[in-house]
C-alpha cells in the first residue's frame, strides 16, 4: 500500500513539475539567444552607423559642391577635365555611391540570419501555453483581474506590473481559443490600465474592437452597442465599426419589438463558460484544495506526526522527514528527499534529453503537444528514485 | 556677300557654343539636384539613425535583462504573471521589434524616390561626350597626358587633379569605343597616378587588365605579356588574366618561329586610329588652326584694321566693333554685338525650349542624340540676331 500510494505521487508529479523544468531550460536557452541577439543588434548598428556616416560625408560634400559650383559654371565647363569630372561626379560616382552606401544589404543581411539567432526562442503556441495557465490561475484561485494585472500573486515573488498591450495580447490569446469571458475581463483591464498610461503601449480603437465584441458574444448588446460608439468616436469611419453599431442597433430594435424590456437588455452579464467536467462538483472541490481551503474534515488530523526515520544506515545522517497525512489509507509525505545538488543534478543530465510528449498523428507524421498531455519523459530521473523509494520502502 | 558671311558666321556659331550651353543649363539642373539630393540624404540618415537608436537601446535592454534574468529563473517562472511577460517578450513583442526596427523600409523607400531626384543628372551617354570632348580635346592641341591629368590647360582655369579611378573612367570610355590609343595612354596615366595615392581611388588589377589589352591591341604583345604577368603577381588565380598570359605567350612564340626578332617583338607602339579624313591635310591644318598656328601667310594682313561703325542712328550710342579680316572675300568680325545682358536673357527665354537634335528613327519613334550633329533649335535666337544683321548689313 505504501509503495502504491509512494509511486502515485511521483507518477502524478513528473505531470507537473517537468513542465516548469522544461519551461526552465526552454526559457534559459532564450535569455542565452537574447544575449547573443543584443551582441549582434549592436554590431548591426555599428555597421550601419558607419554607412550612414559615410552618406552624410557624402551629403556635405555634396551641398558644398553644388554652392560653390552654381556661380561658377561657366569656367568650369570652359576646362574639359573640369567638365568631364563634373559630368563624372554624376554619374559614375552617383552610381558607386549608390550601390556602396544606398542600399538594404546590412539590413537584409541581418534580418536574413534572424531565424538562426532566435533559434531558442518560444513560440507562439508558447504564448497561448502561458496565457492558458495564467487565465487557469485565475480561475481557480479566483483573482481579480487587476490584482493579477499588478503582477501581485501570493506565494510567489510579484511580477512586474502588466501593460495595456500585455493586457490586451493576453484577452487576444483569450479571444483566439473563444473564450469571450476572459476576453472581456481582460480587455477592460487593457483599457483601465491605458488611461493611466503618460506612453501609450497600444491604441484605444483595438481594444475597444475586441472588447465590444466580446461584449457582445456574452450576451450584453446594449453595452456593445456602446462601446462601438465610443470606438466610432476614435474612428468615425471604421467600416467595421460601422456595420458592428447597425448590426447591434438592429439586434436592440427587434428585442424591443419582442417585448424585451430596457432593464433586461442594459446589464453586464459576463458568464464563465464551463464543460461539463468544469461544473461538477469534483472540479470545484479540486480548485477548493488548490486553493487551500478545507474540503473535508479529518477527524483524526490532530492525532497526524511529522518524525525522523532513521529505519536504515543509509538514513542514519539524513533521516527521512516523514510527515503523516491520512492513516487509513495510510498516506505520508517525504519532506527534502532528495537534495538541492541532486535535484540539480538530474536536472543537468536530464534536459537535453527532455522534450513535451506529443500524440502521434500519423497523418502527416508530426507529433504535435497537446495542453492535456504534458507529461515528460522520466525514465533516467525514475532510475534514481527507484534507488531512494527501495531504501526507503522495502527496508521500512 | 557680306550677309552671306555673316550668316555663314551664325550658322556655324550654334554648332559649337549652343553646346555649351545647354552643357551649362543641363549641369546647372544637376547641380540644383545635387543640392537637393544632399537634403533627402540628410533627412534619409536622420531617419535611419533613429531607427538605429531604437535598436541600440533595444539592444541594450535585452543585455542588462539577459544579464538578470540568467540567475533569477526560477522565481520568474514561478509566477504566472513573469511567466506570461516573459514568453511574450519573445514572442508578440520582438516580432514588433521586427516590424518597426528591422526592415529596410526606409533604405527601399528612399532608393525608389532617387529617380525623381536625380531625373537632371546626365546620362552615361553624357559621360561619353564630355570624355570624347578631352580626348578630342588632346588631340587637337597635343596636350601631354599627364598635363591633362593634372587639369592643365592654358587659357582656361585649370581644374582639380584627375585621380586614378578619373582616369581609368576617361580610359574606359575609350575602350568601350575601340579606342586603344587613347585606352593606353589613360590607363597608364591612371597607374602612375595610383602609384602615388594615399588613399587608392581603384584596384591596381583593374588598370592592369585595361591596359594589357589596350597594349596588345595596339600589337605590343611582349609588354602586354609583361602587364599581365604584373596583373597575375596581383590576381594569381584570375582566371581571363591566366589565359590571357597563355593566349600571349603563344602568339609570341608563334611570331618567332615565324622568324620575327626579339627586338621587333620588344617594342611600345601606340598609333592614333585616324579615319580618311583625319589623315587628310585639311583635317591637320584644321587642328593646327585650332592650336592658333599660322597656316598661310597673308601678304596684305599689314592692311587690316580695326574701326568703329556709327552708320545708323541705332549704333550712334553704340558703335559696331569690326575687325577686317581678309579683304577678297571680304570678311569682318563684329565684336561685342550683344551686350552680355542681351545674351544672358536669350539664353533665359531660350533654355527651357533646347534640347539636342536627334536623328528621327521611326522603329521605336526615339529620338537618339548623335555626336555628329549637335546644332541647336535656335529659332527664336535668330529672330533677335535677324534684328540686328538687318541694321548691321542693310543699312551698311
Amino acid at each position: 500500500m505504501v509503495l502504491t500510494t509512494l509511486l502515485l505521487f511521483l507518477s502524478v508529479s513528473p505531470l507537473v513539475k517537468p513542465e516548469m523544468f522544461t519551461a526552465l531550460v526552454h526559457m534559459e536557452k532564450s535569455i542565452h539567444a537574447e544575449k547573443r541577439l543584443a551582441k549582434e543588434i549592436r554590431s548591426y548598428v555599428t555597421k550601419e552607423r558607419e554607412r550612414l556616416n559615410e552618406l552624410e560625408r557624402i551629403a556635405n560634400e555634396y551641398e558644398s559642391h553644388a554652392e560653390s559650383a552654381m556661380g561658377d559654371m561657366h569656367a568650369t565647363l570652359a576646362n574639359p577635365v573640369s567638365a568631364f569630372l563634373l559630368v563624372k561626379r554624376f554619374t559614375t560616382d552617383w552610381n558607386d555611391v549608390l550601390n556602396k552606401y544606398m542600399t538594404p544589404n546590412n539590413t537584409n543581411q541581418f534580418i536574413a540570419s534572424l531565424p538562426q539567432l532566435t533559434e531558442g526562442f518560444p513560440s507562439p503556441e508558447d504564448l497561448d501555453g502561458a496565457a492558458v495557465a495564467l487565465l487557469r490561475l485565475q480561475d481557480t484561485y479566483v483573482l481579480p483581474t487587476d490584482k493579477v494585472a499588478k503582477g501581485e500573486i501570493k506565494g510567489v515573488r510579484y511580477s512586474p506590473k502588466m501593460t495595456a498591450q500585455d493586457c490586451f495580447q493576453l484577452g487576444k490569446v483569450a479571444y483566439s481559443q473563444g473564450d469571450y469571458y476572459h476576453t472581456m475581463l481582460w480587455m477592460k483591464e487593457a483599457l483601465t490600465i491605458l488611461e493611466n498610461e503618460t506612453s501609450k503601449t497600444i491604441e484605444k480603437p483595438i481594444i475597444l474592437d475586441y472588447l465590444a465584441y466580446s461584449t457582445y458574444m456574452q450576451g450584453n448588446w446594449i453595452h456593445a452597442l456602446n462601446l462601438t460608439k465610443e470606438w466610432l468616436n476614435e474612428e468615425p469611419n471604421h467600416v467595421r465599426a460601422q456595420s458592428n453599431h447597425d448590426y447591434y442597433s438592429k439586434l436592440i430594435r427587434e428585442a424591443k419589438e419582442n417585448g424585451k424590456k430596457d432593464e433586461e437588455l442594459d446589464v453586464v452579464n459576463n458568464p464563465r463558460q464551463l464543460d461539463e467536467y468544469r461544473q461538477s462538483e469534483e472540479f470545484a472541490k479540486y480548485e477548493a484544495l488548490c486553493r487551500g481551503e478545507e474540503t473535508q474534515v479529518y477527524p483524526l488530523a490532530h492525532k497526524l506526526t511529522c518524525q525522523y526515520k532513521r529505519h536504515h544506515p543509509y538514513f542514519i545522517l539524513r533521516p527521512l522527514k516523514e510527515e503523516i497525512m491520512y492513516f487509513d489509507p495510510w498516506i505520508a509525505i517525504y519532506h527534502d528527499l532528495m537534495t538541492e545538488s541532486e535535484v540539480k543534478r538530474i536536472q543537468e543530465m536530464a534536459g537535453p534529453r527532455l522534450h513535451r510528449s506529443g500524440v502521434f498523428v500519423t497523418e502527416d507524421n508530426k507529433s504535435p503537444t497537446t495542453n492535456y498531455r504534458t507529461s515528460q519523459r522520466y525514465l533516467w530521473c525514475l532510475l534514481f528514485l527507484t534507488f531512494l523509494l527501495l531504501h526507503l520502502t522495502i527496508f521500512q
